[in-house]
C-alpha cells in the first residue's frame, strides 16, 4: 500500500498554526504583517498575491500590497525596500518576481534576512549555505514540512534530490543537512549530468524529484519502500482534457504507485503548500522579531 | 598502483600561474594587491600571515599588513574594512581569525564578494550557494584545483564528501555542482550522523573526507580505484616521533595506498595548497576589477 501525500491538507494543518501562532503574538499586542511588493502588471503575480491575500487574513495575518509604479526605476524600489525593511510594524516581505525590464533584481537585496520570508536575497542562501537560521525559498521549506507533518524520519535517512536548481535543489541539500531533527540527513544531489541516474535514485529512503521535466522519474528508478516527493509541475497538451492540458509532475504517479511507501500527488502536492509555507514564515518572522521565542512561533528559519 | 597526489607541487604549479597573470597585470599598469588583516596577537595568525607575505612576494603580488588595534573595537575595524573595500588599489581582503574577544565575526561582513578572496562572508556563502560568481573558502578550493591539475575528470563523477562544515563540505558541495568543466558532479554529502557511512563512501568515484577525525577512512570503505582527497589534518600523540606528536589526515592512508587509483598524503596534501589559492583568488580578482577577463586571470570565483 502507497500512502497518497497530499499537500493541501498539509497546508490546511499548517496553516492552522500559523493561525494559533498569530493569535498568541496577537494576545501580546503584536500584528503579524507580510508586505507583498507588486510591480509592473504580470498576471500570475496578481493572483499569487490575491491567494496570499486570502490565505493571510483567514490565518489572521495582515496583508500590505505595495505596488510601486516601475517608472520609479530601481533606485525608486529600493528606496520602497529599505523603508519596508525599517518599519517594525512589517515582519515579512515578499517581492514578486518577475520584475519588469529596468528593474534589477538586485533591489531584493534590500530585505534583511530576518524579513525575507521568501528565502530571496543572497545573505538568506548564504546562512542557509552555512547552516545558520534563515528563512529558505518556500518550496524548498516545503518539502522539508511536507515529510515532517507526515511523519516521515529524516534524521540519519539518505535523500536523493534530483534537481540542482537554486530555488529548490540548493537548499533543500542544505537544509535537510542542518544539524537538527527536521535535518541530519545523508543527502545526494543529481541533475541532468549525473551517470546512472538510475542507481542513485532507486539507493534513496526520500527521493525528491525537482527537475522540470514531466514524468522524468519512472517505476523502474524508485526503490522498494521509498518516500518519493514530486516537486514538479509541468503541463502536458492533452486534447481529451476540458483545458486541452494537464498538469503532471516530474514523476510518473501510476508507476511509483505500488511500490513507494508514499507518493505526493500533482497538482495538490508540493506546489499547493507554498503559501502556507509563507505565511509560516512570517509568524515566525513576527515572533523573533518582537522578541517572542519557540512558543510564540518565534523560530527564525 | 596507487598515485600520491602531492599538495605541495601543485601549490607550485598554482603559484606559477599566479605569478604568470601577476605578470600580465602588471604589463597593464595593475598591481595586484592583497591586504591581511590582522587583530590581536594570536600566534598562529601572525605564522600565517608571514607565510602568505613570502609566498606573495615570489608570486609578484604586494601584501598589505593591517593591524588596527584590539581596542578601537568591532566599529573601528568594520571602518577599516569599509576603507579597504573602497579601495581601487586593494583588490583582496583576508581577515585573519580567531578574531580577540570584543570584535564581533560579523565584521567581515563588511568585505565585498568581489574582494572577499577567502570567502569568508555570507554574501559570498549565499552566490556560492546559488552557483554564481564568487570565491568559496580557500580549502573547498583547493580540493578542487586538487582534482583539476591532477587530471581528475570531476563532470559527471560521484563524489562523495565526508564531513559537512561551513568552511569544507557545504562549499564544496555546492562548488562540485556548478554547471562548468570543474563542476557537473553527482554529489553526496555524509557526516556524523550517516547511517551505513561505508555504503556510501565505498560507491564514490571521487571521495574527500573533511571530518576532522584521524584516519576515519580505513581501507575496506574505499572503493578500487577511487579517488581519495584527504582534507584532515590531526596530531596524534606519538612518543616516538621528534616533536611528540604525528601529524595524520583522516584517511588511514597505508589501508588506502594499494587500492585506491589516487590518494593525497598529509601533511603535504590539501592543507599545504591553501596559501596558494588565496594567490590564485587575489590575482583573478585583480583582473576581474580592473576589466582584464580570462586571459588575465580575471575568473571571479
Amino acid at each position: 500500500m502507497t500512502e497518497i501525500l497530499h499537500g493541501r491538507a498539509i497546508a490546511d494543518s499548517i496553516k492552522a498554526d500559523v493561525a494559533a501562532l498569530a493569535r498568541e503574538l496577537s494576545e501580546s499586542g503584536i500584528d503579524p504583517r507580510l508586505a507583498v511588493v507588486l510591480i509592473g502588471d504580470d498576471p500570475a503575480s496578481r493572483i499569487y498575491t490575491a491567494s496570499i491575500e486570502k490565505s493571510a487574513a483567514r490565518a489572521g495575518i495582515t496583508v500590505s500590497v505595495v505596488e510601486p509604479a516601475a517608472s520609479v526605476g530601481g533606485d525608486g524600489v529600493a528606496a520602497v525596500l529599505r523603508k519596508l525593511d525599517r518599519d517594525p510594524e512589517v515582519h515579512g516581505i515578499i517581492v514578486q518576481q518577475p520584475l519588469p525590464a529596468g528593474i534589477p533584481t538586485a533591489v531584493i537585496e534590500e530585505v534583511s534576512p530576518e524579513k525575507d520570508v521568501d528565502g530571496s536575497t543572497t545573505r538568506s542562501a548564504g546562512l542557509v549555505a552555512l547552516g545558520r537560521p534563515a528563512f529558505a525559498p518556500c518550496t524548498a521549506g516545503a518539502v522539508v514540512e511536507m515529510l515532517v507533518r507526515s511523519g516521515v524520519e529524516i534524521s540519519g535517512r539518505h535523500v536523493v534530490i534530483v534537481g540542482r536548481s537554486p530555488v529548490v535543489g540548493r537548499p533543500l541539500a542544505l537544509l535537510l543537512l542542518r544539524k537538527e531533527d527536521a535535518g541530519n540527513a545523508t543527502v545526494t544531489v543529481c541533475h541532468s549530468r549525473t551517470v546512472d541516474l538510475e542507481r542513485h535514485t532507486r539507493s534513496a529512503d526520500i527521493l525528491v524529484a525537482a527537475m522540470g521535466r514531466p514524468e522524468a522519474i519512472r517505476g523502474h528508478m524508485v526503490g522498494e519502500g521509498a518516500v518519493v516527493v514530486d516537486v514538479g509541475i509541468n503541463r502536458l497538451e492533452d486534447a481529451s482534457a476540458p483545458k486541452g492540458y494537464r498538469v503532471v509532475g516530474d514523476v510518473a504517479f501510476d508507476e511509483v504507485v505500488g511500490k513507494a511507501a508514499a507518493v505526493t500527488e500533482v497538482p495538490g502536492g508540493v506546489g499547493s503548500m507554498t503559501t502556507a509555507l509563507l505565511l509560516l514564515h512570517t509568524v515566525r518572522a513576527a515572533g523573533a522579531q518582537s522578541g517572542h521565542g519557540e512558543g510564540g512561533g518565534g523560530r527564525f528559519g
